[in-house]
């Protein structure tokens, strides 16, 4: 999927990141089917963008991972608990995700509902809890207030009801309209990796103002290489049917602007991330590897 | 309701939780339909005995009500957003709640969902963010640590997944079984609204203690004159149908115990609560009459 160095360093991650929600579940002391129903879904099959997000921003400013191990397992948790409650029936009704039944096929609604809010909830004692010599309490709060932020009303979860809203006009929406629901919707998450990972390392305020520019370019660049790959993709690379956004008349780039356009975007989108990454001055091999990833991964 | 002194305490704190609930959603930059449906089931009348816990032990330690606010918002926070999980369609399938549709009722599952997300995840910035000269950083990460723990996987949400387990036996529970349930499902928040206050008065580890032993005490009362009502209560002050623990054959303490062991039960647990209360050598005024209105609330 990733060539080179991002490769093994997503191998790295991975590794990193499931042993230590394994773990972390695996130790809470609740009713089996709650951990086994969460475990579920955490262990799926992730491609675990966000905490190489987060690693390799603290890589960039020359910093250990271990460092952000709790901020990268909360925001895959995060990312997990939206990932069950959008696929509920009453959400977008889906039947499978990467390959595998989706949480409430296999557990039942109400379960995966409960397994939701406990991925969400338990994300921010994860979080917390996390110990490093480095972690000032004045940090942590920096994080647990920013991973809200990110993911509440005014990031994750408003997007979400503005695409909902969207989807009900029932025409198409404007590029900015696009724009905004993608930025709030998957945007502000991916933007909480890469400003987690600055924080830890301690970043100056400029640095933070230029890789916030960087990480808002690279969610609507994944996002944009997201709606090509549901006309262009491979089924089998993607675990999940393509054409459902044609089918369900969801506006998207290439139904807004047409393929071509929509590619020209998807370059424009990186090649501005690459330049704000460049300003920050920080060393950011990895980050530039994640950007080219981004831009022509297959699932 | 509640008499005398508590009765005049219930409104003070009922003015100042919803003035800010009210202020602090209102303030969020999130689709108009989201902040809507949250702010329905927010000031849909509740009691508010969580926020008069919290006020009502800073007031046993001598400390002023302001410096609980935002705990005591943020738990209640919590509690709408389980009620409005717990009353859909694939839990409870609720179609009232203390007297109005319930939020999937008004708003739509999807959004109900969404809703109950966002009240869940802001809730933790509405504890973080609130400032307050006697509240240290150090402070904010313990009431976060207890107030994931009091609501997530081994609190609220385990609790939520027993009492569902329970339900599919088709038999009646042990004693033990079903205080277990109530101990995680309703009692863990309760015991985080005194914990929350305590901790914010400074209280020493062994006050913390009794307190415990006291909220304990306090929130199984409070689910056995629950399960009283059920049978013994009106629906006019309820707010919703009587008699459906009986017709779902839910084991309940009545049901378990006959109605007469049931209120002795809830007299011990009162009697218990007031005599760990007095150890903590507080002045506990306020809290005493709180058990008091918990044994004879009839709604």
């Amino acid at each position: 999927m990733a060539g080179g160095q991002l490769s093994e360093y997503i191998t790295f991650t991975k590794d990193k990141v499931e042993v230590k929600l394994q773990e972390f579940v695996s130790n809470l002391s609740a009713p089996a089917i709650l951990k086994e129903s969460m475990l579920y879904s955490l262990t799926a099959g992730g491609k675990r963008l966000r905490p190489v997000l987060v690693f390799a921003t603290l890589n960039a400013f020359g910093k250990k991972e271990d460092l952000g191990l709790g901020a990268a397992c909360a925001v895959e948790m995060i990312h997990t608990y939206s990932l069950i409650h959008d696929d509920l029936p009453s959400m977008d009704n889906d039947d499978l995700r990467r390959g595998k039944p989706t949480n409430h096929k296999v557990y039942g609604e109400a379960i995966a509902i409960l397994a939701g809010d406990a991925l969400l909830t338990n994300s921010f004692q994860l979080l917390t809890d996390f110990e490093h010599e480095d972690i000032t309490p004045h940090m942590k709060i920096q994080l647990l207030t920013e991973l809200v932020k990110a993911s509440g009303t005014e990031g994750m979860i408003g997007g979400q009801v503005a695409d909902m809203q969207g989807e009900q006009k029932h025409q198409q929406l404007t590029l900015k309209e696009l724009e905004n629901i993608h930025l709030h919707k998957t945007g502000k998450l991916l933007g909480f990796c890469v400003k987690a990972g600055a924080i830890l390392a301690n970043a100056s305020n400029w640095q933070l103002t230029l890789l916030d520019e960087f990480s808002k370019h690279l969610g609507l660049a994944f996002q944009i290489q997201d709606d090509i790959l549901d006309i262009e993709g491979s089924e089998e690379a993607l675990g999940k049917p393509i054409g459902s956004d044609t089918e369900n008349d969801k506006t998207t780039y290439p139904s807004l602007l047409g393929m071509k356009a929509a590619k020209e975007k998807l370059a424009y989108h990186i090649e501005q991330a690459l330049e704000s990454l460049h300003k920050a001055n920080v060393q950011g091999g990895l980050l530039e590897e994640i950007c080219l990833y981004v831009a022509k991964r297959d699932r």
